[in-house]
């Protein structure tokens, strides 16, 4: 019942500050016999890492992944897998002046309030950089997927502050720093970005999340269901606001002869349900969408307090990522992946005899 | 672990079936001392049961609440609480030749292929009737809550179908069989409701869902985090598909100057964070958004399969919600005052004595 | 992380009071498509209920089980289990005298000292009663693990007090009041039993629970060991101080050279680890001893304090087991029986893709 | 729930092989403002190390334990304690041929025929070097309880093989190799020890670890009882095939007005419960006893099977202990301080306003 684990039976324990020696986690329940190397995870976390456009934090970090434990002769062992990433540029000195005074937007003031003390540093515990080892423990998550289900967990950049970007096409995605579906909206994006960067300014932005084909039955009723658990998992990413599975809030408006999706002996005619009924996996592809608030870090002056309860103005100069969504792609892939494989491995745990008198119908739509 | 057990430490395992021989829950972590008996759970389940307008479903059930545990003399003791709702209303009948089909928009088919057997009276298990037992769950945290903080947790409708709904005045909340906190405009949902439940079809709807005051500090990082778990569990209510927290959505087109909430001596002065920074309480209001799905039982006719994997037509002539959001707000409440009650205690079971060496600033905003 | 939840993933949370309205438990995760009915669970909490002999206590309850949920058309759907046991025999006039007063060897004092008040009635949540709805949950795990793996556990008395008693024969078990394995020894357990009811005194009890065939496999390292689970169970038992895996506390003066027990390709040679190794289950019978503490509640007059610290006599003339050992053998294999079927599926959830490229060694001792 | 993890809200998520990079835990739970670094801390790794004397394996291993997140100025942030240790000396070379054979009393054939594949190094996962991260976490909790209750945790052996070991005096534990209380015995156990090793035998060991002063209330009925916790905790220490709280199996000859502990206004007049009634601490002393199996490594030769499930000898010329119990004694008090540290905590979760209307009874024995 950590409340720094994630998952069920698959289970993620995450430690580490921004600034502190390390960050990185313990994956216990994988399964063993899965071939694994740091080639299987350092890939996610590269797609993750800060500085590698001129649009993120120019931190620099390798984020290079040691494996501590769990792995023997390049195979899971079924035992935990120790994931460690050396924390390097650590300019701490930039955030010696935030110790005192409460940044608008940030966690400053609630951990101060809970704890009574805080790692200032980057933002310590609340840093995204946490996100590193979820990334690194989703790497294990996808690969088990794949070799199971053939499931490819993958998602883009849908809007970046006021930009909406057309879905095109997933080949595009790997090739831009935004994560944009659509190469032509790639010129709008930088501009939008130098331009909002000069302003010292920061913007929000909205990213899709799917993952199929995926084994119908994930999932379980009430406290279990797969999209609870995946909105769990979405709201603690940090900077996300909100979260949608299926047709989201467009459900609202909707009729229920719209939304209800049809079947047909050759699958779903739809899909509005987002891959999930009941809280249990259909079959068809589930889909995810968040929101995520704008960079509370920037350059522009903010009124806030100090400890001693005084008015101070702040604003923070450090190296910040101007959109924090552009980097977040990834870690929306792992943990939809983390979800989903936890859920598998439960689903086998209590159903793993179930035989169907009649042969199943189709989970996917054509 | 169970899946079907809600919280961390005060948890609620729910049992039950539509139209099984009842419904309920046990309580456990619940502090001793509390005052409690029936009357102080009833009005939450009589505010959310069926049959009270011609705009929710007819089923009749008393939902009369027995506490069987965890209570004496009137006051908990600090063991479980278990609560029994006996099911009374039960037209199993009208459901017999559903067994074979799978209703689009339900979780006959997930149900089916997870398990191979499903109890398909009035739904079974994935019923919303399963929310009563968490309203009844909910009507101890709120109990609770408000004795402690004073914290009060309530919840309106937002939006019907094409409908939006201004916010007025709490006060009229009460007073409509919408939760619509207008009285304005509750004869045009009136007479939306009405011709939506001619034409057959149904409609989604959006709530909002407050809880004030909140203690700073509540929460944990990263799977700890409130707005995950809040998440968690409104995802876990039937039939919602997106969860906002605090500006939700609209964070996306939000700059960060706008959005990050500035503090002053006096207070926060705007709460797009919805109360919770780095997934802790700040003390301002908690602010909740949901997205409620059209009832996927309608009166039209609908394509579907059947066990063997044939076509086949289904229409759902039951006893239904032709909009189940109109009886979602006391559930809404009830799962955030869980998910509040559940992390008072575990941040008392860690924090209990940290102490501020300066006065904390006043997290409630003017 | 309920402290009434047994179980990681097979969980079973349990609620009630000696002298509430009713007890019972919620079981989750049990595989759907078992065949269950009240039979399936009746028999063994008819082997634990009181007054069936002149040695346990004169209380009458029929203990009869309304199973409420989980289970439809006579088979489990894979949801919550809630069964429920109608308290009938509340004689709390017994006990009215001791609300104010703590019972030497009770836990009186404890839970008053904890939660600051306490059902006295019977012992309230500390009873022995409250370990019904644990043979009643015990019922369903033996029944899968029989179906599925040919399971059998079984126990019997091993010492009453001062007398030993040898193990003959299974068989005798069932056919006398104490579960002795012997049935030489019957007459000298009857007349030590009535000399030690007629002095008003008590005494303690050692008991043997066995489970065979067990598949390899189950447990894990560390905190999920089976020995470890196994060990957390029984102690869990009430009036339970000792628990011993395998060769247990005769361990300390063996030498390795005899406990470490041999495997030769027809099995093992010996089986002093008691069916575990690691904490896993090597296809050995499971054995546990146990002891069980002399009843606490007796006619003989003892010092103790009341609520307002002043000594005070008491002597507890209420109907109470002067040995609780005698009823604790159903106890025991239900406690072990929910530990194995937890294990097993836990065990399927990460391991069931595990193949072996050479014939597993035969686990079974010959 | 993690089969990794200790503890339900002060939690330890151990990770590691015996010869693998590193052996650590993750502590999650921790109050924060608790001073901490290494010295507190190293001490008891370097208690618990081994090649301190010529009883024990003499593997070299520093065990420096590195904090790599969770404090920050010194003192605890309330945020995850991430610990590491490198293991240093890996002679796995020692093992190499034992891949394919099962040794007699390891977890080798369990851990090959649960996983499929195990990593024979040094016992991998079933080495009881990983209780070396449970004694450095153990370290955290003694800490702080001793700030809060004053209370000690300590152990000593009672028992070597065939020699009893009178309880003499606390003073002489850390004086001598053996952890024995009682100087005059040391000679006689090295000489025994010498024997034995001289012999290629084991022998097994009993102690007795005790925790005071402890607060009353810790605890919980059924699954939460104190007792069943420790139970839990002390059979997953490697080797551990017995465990008793207070009187333990000598209960089975008590009679119950014996057994019971008496109650005064000055305390308690015994403590045969050990500390613990109804699963919740008393105030007295908490008392354990464990008993461990003799090594397995052993030089004579056994018989055993390979993978292939031919016969074949086996003989471990590695280095090992003699007997485990000479090292486990800083391991038991660092499992008992584990799970008080636990309950404290979960207790004030719930309990933290139980007031009494009179004043408590002293809860300490005189």
């Amino acid at each position: 019942m950590s409340t720094s684990t994630f998952g069920r039976f698959f289970t993620v324990t995450n430690f580490g500050e921004s600034h502190g020696p390390a960050i990185g986690c313990v994956i216990d329940g994988c399964p063993p016999g899965l071939a694994l190397d740091n080639s299987d995870i350092q890939p996610d976390l590269d797609r993750r890492k800060p500085g590698t456009s001129r649009h993120v934090t120019q931190r620099r970090e390798s984020d290079h992944v040691e494996i501590l434990s769990g792995v023997f002769e390049g195979h899971t062992t079924g035992t935990p897998i120790a994931l460690l990433i050396r924390n390097e540029d650590q300019r701490s000195q930039d955030y010696a002046d935030l110790l005192d005074s409460f940044r608008p937007g940030h966690a400053d003031y609630t951990y101060w309030r809970k704890y009574g003390v805080r790692d200032p540093r980057g933002g310590g515990r609340s840093s995204a950089r946490l996100t590193a080892p979820m990334v690194a423990a989703g790497a294990v998550a996808r690969k088990w997927l794949a070799q199971h289900y053939g499931t490819v967990v993958r998602g883009h950049l849908q809007q970046l502050g006021d930009i909406a970007i057309a879905f095109e096409d997933w080949g595009q995605v790997e090739h831009n720093p935004f994560f944009a579906p659509n190469a032509g909206v790639v010129p709008a994006l930088e501009e939008y970005m130098d331009a909002l960067r000069k302003s010292g300014d920061s913007c929000g932005a909205r990213l899709r999340v799917c993952a199929g084909p995926v084994p119908v039955g994930l999932g379980a009723p009430l406290a279990g269901k797969l999209d609870a658990d995946i909105a769990g998992a979405m709201m603690a990413i940090n900077a996300v606001k909100g979260v949608e599975i299926g047709s989201g809030f467009a459900s609202v408006t909707q009729r229920g002869s719209v939304h209800g999706d049809e079947m047909t002996p050759q699958g779903f005619l739809s899909n509005h349900a987002g891959g999930i009924l009941g809280g249990i996996s259909t079959g068809q592809d589930i889909e995810v969408s968040i929101a995520l608030k704008p960079t509370s870090s920037i350059r522009l002056p903010r009124r806030t307090v100090n400890r001693a309860g005084a008015a101070v103005g702040v604003a923070t100069l450090g190296r910040h990522d101007p959109c924090v969504g552009i980097r977040a792609t990834p870690i929306a892939e792992a943990m939809l992946a983390l979800v989903l494989m936890d859920h598998a491995l439960l689903h086998r745990a209590q159903n793993a005899d179930v035989v169907h008198a009649v042969a199943p119908v189709p989970g996917q739509a054509p």
